[in-house]
Order: C-alpha cells, then sequence, then structure tokens
C-alpha cells in the first residue's frame, strides 16, 4: 500500500514526524534526569507505544482498564492508569495484578482509599496507590496543603495498601499561549507535587514517586528538582490545539486526514468533502484560542500547508473547505472533484479515536496499517 | 447482565423508548402517505435497523459505503448512500452491485456526473443515481431553479446512467426551535426538492424517486404532496439538540451513558465521574440553542432527570458534574463515591459512535449487547 492507494477518509500518521517528536521529548526528559511514562490514550496503538519504549520510555500511563490490559498483553508491566479509581473496577484491577501486571491507581479522598483498603484486605492484596494533587484546580486532586492529604496517606497505609508516591495533571496549561506563563506553570506543577511528597513523607507515610506532566509544562520546565518522572501524551502526534498553546510547529503534526473532495458551492467558495466529524472528531479546542482552526487547516495530499484554507464546518461525514481571508471563488478549479487534501486535527487524542486503524506513512510513501483500539 | 452488573461508562439503550420513537416515526409516514427509508448512521446497529425494517421502513440510507456493505451482507438491498460520490470509490460501490446489492450513489456537479458515466461505462454498469438538491444553503446539492441541475441529469443520461430521482435534506432544520418554523422549513424542503424533479422531468429526464428529510422536518411537515420517500436518522434514539429544536421530550431520549461518580471537588460543587469526552462525544451541540447543556443532562441510574445538573466539563476519561443554578456545596454527600449516574447526550450519532457496543435495557432491567461498528 501506498498513500496514493489509500482510501479516503483516513488517519495518516507521518513516521518521520512521530519519530522526530519522540525523541524531542526522551532526550529533554533526560536531559532534565527524569524517567518519562507516555500516556498512551493519545494513540492507544502498539507500534506506537513500542516506538517510545524504545527510545527510552520507563512504563506507560493509561486512561482506561482496557488500555492496561491490552498493554500488558503485549508485555508492558509497569503502567499506571491515571483516573480517580471507581471501587466497582476494583476487580478487575486486582486480576491485572495477580498476573502480574505491576498496576498502580489513583485516589484523591479518604472514602476512595477506604474502599480500595476493604476491598484489598478482603482479597489480600496490598495495591500500590498513588495519591493525586491538585496543582492548579482544573480538574481532580488534593491541595498540596490540604489536611485530607495526610488523612488519605494514613488510611491507605492504615489498611495495608502501599503509598507508592503522588501524581499531578497540570492541565491548566492547556490555557496559557506564551512560554513565561508555561514557564510559571510547570514549576507551580512541579512545587506543589513535591511539597505534597514532602509533607506525605514528613506525616510518615512513604512517598517515592513524584509524577507529573502534561505535555506545555514536560516541554517548559525549567528544572525539576524533587521530580522522579514526568508524564505526557499529545507531544507523540502534536496538534493545532498545542501549536495555539506555543509548544509546537505545523510542520511537526504527526497526525492528518486524508480526505477527498466530493463537490462545491462555487458562489460560496466551498469546497465539500468526505471527511467529517465521524474522521475529525467534534473537537473544537482552538474556538477560544489565539487562531481558530475550525475543524483543522488545509494542506496537500504531500502534507504542505495551503495558506489559510479550513475545515470550517463538518457535518458527519460531509466537511466543508473554506479560506479565511476571503472567500475563493475559484474552489472549484483549485481543488477539483477527486482533489486529495491533508486535514491536521485540532486534538489528536479525540481525532484519533474515530479512526480503527493509522495508516503509518513512511518517507518514501508507503503505508503500513498499525491498528488502535477502543471503547471500554 | 442487568443495569447493575454493568460497568462503566456504558451506553445505555431504553428500549422501551427507542420503540416507541421508532413507532411514533412510522406511524406518521404512514399517515402522510410516504415511505421511509431511515438513516442508519446513526446506530450502525443491526439489532436497531432490523426493528425499523419490522417497524415499516423500506429501505435503509447510508453515510458511509461501510455501512452499505455491512447492512448489504445481514441482508438489506435497498440503500442509499447519501454523500456525494467520490469518484475513487466507484469500484467499491460497483463491487456492491455485482453482488447484488441495490445501491444508489448521488451527484450534484457535472464533473461527478461524467465521472461516474465513464466509469459505468467502461465497467458496463448503468449505476442509479440520485441527484442532490440544495433546498436551504445549508451544504451540498443543486438549487431547484439552477440550469446545472439539468445539465447533471443529462449527462448522466448521455451516458447511459440511471437517474434515479432527487433527493434533500434540510440541515438548517437543526438551528430553529418552534413548530411554525419547522412547518416553514419543511414546506421548503418539499417544495424544492419536488420542483427539482418537476424541471428534470420536463426536460425529459426520468425522476421517480423524490426524497427528502431531516428529523424535524420529518416530524413538521403538514402535507408531502409529490414525495415520495422520507429520510431521518437521530429520532430513533432523540438527543439534546433535538429537544431543544422542540421535537422531542427529555423522556423519550432512548441513549444515555451510564457513568459512575470517582470523586470531588466539595468547595466548587463537582462531582467527578469516569465518563468524559471520549464516552459522551466533543459534540457541543446544545451550546449555541435555546439551553446550553454542557456535555450532558444528569439523570439517576434509573434515568430520572436529576433537576439542572449537568456534565459542564470533560476530559478524556473524567466528566464534571455541576448544578447550573448555584453550586451544590453537598454534592460529595449527594453523590458519593461509587454512584452511578446515566447522562442524556447532545448528539445521539456522535456520542454512539464512541462505543464499540450498545447496552439495550429492558423494563425488568436486563441488558443485551448490541454491538455496533465503525470506521470506513
Amino acid at each position: 500500500m501506498n498513500l496514493k492507494s489509500l482510501s479516503t477518509p483516513a488517519a495518516l500518521i507521518d513516521v518521520a514526524r512521530m519519530t522526530h517528536n519522540i525523541e524531542r521529548m526522551q532526550h529533554r526528559m533526560n536531559a532534565l534526569g527524569v524517567r518519562f511514562r507516555p500516556h498512551v490514550k493519545t494513540t492507544k496503538c502498539a507500534q506506537i507505544v513500542d516506538a517510545q519504549i524504545a527510545a527510552g520510555a520507563q512504563g506507560i500511563t493509561v486512561s482506561t482498564l482496557k488500555e492496561a490490559e491490552q498493554f500488558f498483553a503485549s508485555g508492558i508491566r509497569d503502567i499506571v492508569y491515571a483516573v480517580g479509581m471507581a471501587p466497582g473496577k476494583l476487580g478487575q484491577a486486582l486480576a491485572l495484578r495477580r498476573q502480574g501486571c505491576d498496576l498502580k491507581i489513583v485516589a484523591d479522598s479518604v472514602a476512595c482509599a477506604e474502599a480500595i483498603g476493604a476491598f484489598g484486605r478482603e482479597h489480600d492484596e496490598a495495591f500500590e496507590v498513588w495519591i493525586e494533587i491538585d496543582v492548579d484546580g482544573h480538574r481532580s486532586g488534593i491541595a498540596p496543603e490540604d489536611d485530607r492529604l495526610i488523612a488519605v496517606g494514613n488510611a491507605l497505609a492504615r489498611s495495608g495498601m502501599r503509598v507508592g508516591g503522588v501524581m499531578a495533571h497540570a492541565g491548566s496549561s492547556y490555557d496559557y499561549d506564551t512560554h513565561d506563563a508555561l514557564v510559571r506553570i510547570a514549576e507551580q506543577e512541579r512545587a506543589g507535587c513535591v511539597r505534597a511528597a514532602q509533607r506525605l513523607r514528613a506525616a510518615g507515610v512513604s512517598c517515592d514517586v513524584v509524577s507529573i506532566g502534561s505535555t506545555p509544562t514536560a516541554l517548559a520546565a525549567t528544572h525539576l528538582d524533587g521530580v522522579t518522572e514526568v508524564r505526557a501524551g499529545v507531544y507523540v502526534m502534536f496538534d493545532l490545539v498545542m501549536h495555539n498553546v506555543g509548544v509546537n510547529d505545523t510542520a511537526e503534526i504527526a497526525l492528518s486526514v486524508l480526505t477527498t473532495v466530493i463537490g462545491h458551492q462555487e458562489e460560496k467558495g466551498w469546497a465539500i468533502v468526505d471527511a467529517g466529524w465521524m474522521a475529525m472528531s467534534r473537537d473544537r479546542g482552538t474556538q477560544r484560542q489565539k487562531r481558530d482552526f475550525g475543524y483543522g487547516l488545509v494542506c496537500t495530499e504531500n502534507g504542505d500547508v495551503l495558506g489559510d484554507y479550513l475545515m470550517s464546518g463538518a457535518n458527519q461525514e460531509h466537511g466543508v473547505i473554506s479560506r479565511t481571508s476571503e472567500a475563493d471563488l475559484d474552489i472549484a478549479r483549485r481543488f477539483p472533484i477527486g482533489t486529495r487534501l491533508r486535514i491536521l486535527p485540532n486534538h489528536a487524542c479525540a481525532t484519533g479515536a474515530q479512526h480503527p486503524v493509522y495508516q503509518a506513512l513512511a518517507e518514501d510513501g508507503s503505508v503500513d496499517a498499525w491498528p488502535r483500539f477502543y471503547g471500554w
């Protein structure tokens, strides 16, 4: 198979760009002196995770127990399930640990810690639990100075569970778009998580791991004193949201959707393509950023950005391509029916999730099908 | 399996509501004296399409050739592929027809008609082509009075293809929210499509089928004179977007996402659940409607709407539940960790697409797994 023989829509990965992105992050983590644990929720694809491990990653982060099961089956033991544990899923986590998976689970409340402890005691299993720290108020976790932090640590220790460490994710880093702001939020993430670890240790609770990360903060941090590992996911593909945040050029975006022109509304300057929101996802993450890319930025079939043409609208299997600056009344001649284009996505995690398979494009134009899984 | 034994997140279908929705639409079409051809892109699920056919539907509409292949394999012959034909997919369409599938394809330009004609002549296949009519300027199609309508008909006839009919979809009906406005756009859809058929016939081009439809216009039309069939998709589930349009009550929404509370930020009045945008989709279709439901409306595990609690934010596998009117500072006691909730979705087509399987919930609480497919 090669680029020309692919049917559309298709999720293309530019393998050279992906390799560059993996090496860029791993080199940075090596220079900062921390382990790197990629978040595989972005791709859910064995070939890509293998490339991340081969480059030096140590263990993985997952967002579902299905990801843990799939990647454990493909040979990865060291796995953090980075979503607060639902008590009803403890049986599934136990089964993984009994098979030899070094699965770590997460809690951020006494109620959750007690549920884990009760289940663990009942099944004679000392779960390794990481306590989630809230460093920026964006989602889950316990603030570093909150008394409940120690209460959770004690509740786990008291029931014989192992407090393996603390973890934080500065998700608010996606809201910034200057280097200085990213440096500040990265330091806030680092300092908050390190402080939480210090408080636990001072209270007599074990806390070996200090795990932080998001793609923007991982790329902005000036030092990581006290941190033992970093997690990041979307860096492997990058996307237009991250481009607006300021951490990648559009020429570093490894994921795109190949599509075909199927019609026009010439008077409006529209070309209609066979990729809609089913192929791009409904993600409009650039809507409130400094540049709104609609449903994606249009490139030639070979991947060259075509000025300011965007996918400005999308239905399920129809996309509308138009020029931002002024309507292109010559669009039917510029992109005749059958023209193939690539669309760079707003959000690589969301766009990838719409596709059962990635088409991995090598520099010689050949493509290889890399399956990805979905569901729970 | 029953409701209590399901792991979360899960896509639940209330089978009684679905059956009610199917019967409501089919009775209406019978009363209006037209055939009904459901759009199966909403569910891509054999059990649901079987129920639509059993209720009286004649043939189906698809948004991808993969849907055509899957449903032809399950025994449905009469299929319209309602997306403008990409010339590169004609081989795939030909293969379906050669296997006995009565596949109809769509064109809205002379360039597309000529590509179909050339391919058809080359392979000695008289494709049945429907000409897409633009009745409201929202997407694809040729305006009823446009000269290109006759040119497309002639181009197809000249090359030996069969012009089977005309089709229109008043997608702009989603932008309205009063019955009067829906009645007007329904009449505009009907009149425009009938007029296009009349012009083709007057020019000597065959045009048996006059196919229109969208869920809002199908439910609002006062008469369908000159129309032979109606297409609609989302009516089988309904959703919050359609509720804002005014065509269904929330108690008619058959699809919901079952989720579990995994944490809280009590000071903010947040509960965190294990369904995020991966389970709900990124669809924010109610954002610009009269009521913005965030990522969905919260119900009890048994399906009763819980006042004004919404999923107000979503990350990949985390949802934030909060009360719209004022922060619920008692939320950790109201929805303790482990509480199960159902979330009604903005857009049933988009939410369904995130799930490999529907869990079909019967009135006795038992559930049956109904697989759905995805991809192209």
